[in-house]
């Protein structure tokens, strides 16, 4: 494959540039004022008149490629609406619709608002469950990431008691495996995976509670059967240490704050949330609308620009895989 | 107060060696030979045959005032047994005697091994809950800390089901009350102190849970009634970091890993843990009894120097506040 090759095949990315209200428009847009040219083609969904109202206020251009939806006209910046939550759900299905046309490889969304999304009359909790219903995905799972940890979630939002509950060898196995996936998206030939416990200590033998012994140890066992280089499981409190040290490539965490603590802890604006089981691509920055500084100007737009990055970057490589 | 009368009051700390298997004994060594002069005088608790022995094949001299406990025959370096947890418990029974005697000011423990402690006919599931034992307290707490980060655990050696239990507003409370006292011991005049929430984003506004609104939210307005400078209950996966860039100057946790990941990821060597709400001053290691590399003379003992030094600190606080 020739540099020209990739040249022609230039990454599309579809950016939902998620509520009106919140930091969203501002992040995509400065996010793609700063993009290298030749990283990727980027169509932003939007309001278009907000779009270029937020790109004139910044000092920036619009986007060249606006897909026009929700018209903000009752939105105001940084106030919860439930029509801010519409235009916000309008634009990631209207994005997801574009991929499905063949018109974009991967999408990459801005924050939305989960009560805003509540108050519009979703059920959603979040993006991820939103994608999985859109385009009847089974099983999904958040993959967060920074410079120097990528983690792989059991569960991601619900209760610390239901999380608890979802703690099966099933379900274990099941991010295992997508863990292994994402290892191969991210360019990882055979990504070394640690498991964390759900326990202090892993449940130290038992003392300090049985999922690792009943759950957490039997399905690490099934994936190391199907020939994943995966270990567990391990005392959180000194695997993500390990981790960010070389030794692993990919943490399996057993609950959302178990790999968010330490993932946000090593850089607030750097993560990027990939989402795994979807049938397209997707990333997402790690924050979220941010309504006390929407409109100001200030907001960062580092984890959107990485995000950007690695969409068009695991499209390029799907790309050379099938060129192969 | 002179800086003679200081050095007439120079601190007196109790060092239990731990399981005389690990490597209590040996960062015991280190951390005393490197410990600048002036600082405290150490008495060692342990095996003095075992304690000379491995000084000698460290290349380091052996501690002027050993107090012998727990003569080491039957026990094999690096091997679990009951003699040896028997050892261990006994050294600190004997350094607790030698604190309630008025021989010594404050306690630095080494690590012990909790299997051995349990072989050994014992129930504790740690130090902390056997010295709450000892000395007949009632609610302690384990402040875990780093050069950047100071946080205290709502529970700590329990399964997670368990810890959810203990979420209670009472418990925070005390929690929170024993973090402010921790504040004046560490020499920080008013703690701004944050409260993690127990469930992903602190609950989101009881989608995710209902303790923080049940529980957490009423422990921390009892704590601002009673003048302490507390707030939250914060997501937990932003509020490590704040707390690490300057916004508080000790968090409260509300479980073993979600204090324990955040401490150990910003230094695995560099932690100290402080028992809260006994009646004696003690500090530990914050690491376990490294079977493995026990007798190999390559233990880090940076974490029992800085307990040794933090112990000190405050019985010198403790002092200075006792001569105003």
């Amino acid at each position: 494959m020739s540099w020209h090759a990739v040249a022609d095949h230039l990454p599309r990315l579809v950016i939902s540039s998620g509520d009106p209200a919140g930091v969203g428009p501002e992040v995509t847009i400065k996010a793609i004022a700063h993009l290298p040219t030749g990283v990727a083609k980027c169509i932003v969904v939007g309001d278009p008149g907000l779009l270029k109202q937020t790109a004139r206020a910044l000092g920036l251009s619009t986007p060249t490629q606006v897909e026009p939806v929700g018209k903000a006209t009752h939105i105001r910046t940084g106030e919860l609406s439930k029509e801010a939550g519409q235009a916000a759900v309008d634009a990631v299905k209207r994005a997801v619709d574009l991929i499905n046309e063949g018109k974009a490889d991967a999408l990459v969304t801005a924050p939305i608002n989960k009560e805003a999304i509540r108050l519009a009359g979703y059920p959603w909790p979040g993006h991820t469950e939103m994608l999985a219903d859109l385009t009847h995905a089974g099983d999904v799972r958040m993959l967060l990431t920074s410079d120097r940890l990528r983690v792989v979630h059991v569960t991601t939002h619900r209760s610390l008691r239901q999380a608890i509950v979802a703690v099966t060898r099933e379900r274990i196995l099941r991010t295992i495996e997508l863990a292994d996936e994402a290892g191969h998206m991210l360019g990882i030939h055979q990504a070394r995976i640690g498991v964390a416990g759900l326990n202090p200590h892993a449940g130290e033998g038992g003392l300090f509670g049985d999922e690792e012994q009943n759950e957490i140890t039997p399905a690490v066992n099934n994936a190391k059967q199907k020939g994943i280089d995966v270990t567990g499981p391990w005392p959180a409190d000194t695997l993500f240490w390990r981790a960010v040290n070389g030794e692993f490539d990919l943490v399996v965490a057993m609950y959302h704050d178990q790999g968010h603590v330490p993932v946000k802890l090593l850089g607030l604006d750097a993560g990027v949330n990939i989402s795994l089981g979807l049938p397209i691509i997707r990333t997402s920055v790690d924050h979220g609308t941010a309504f006390d500084i929407s409109g100001k100007g200030i907001a960062r737009w580092e984890s959107m620009g990485t995000a950007i990055r690695v969409a068009a970057e695991i499209v390029r490589r799907r790309q050379a895989s099938r060129e192969l």
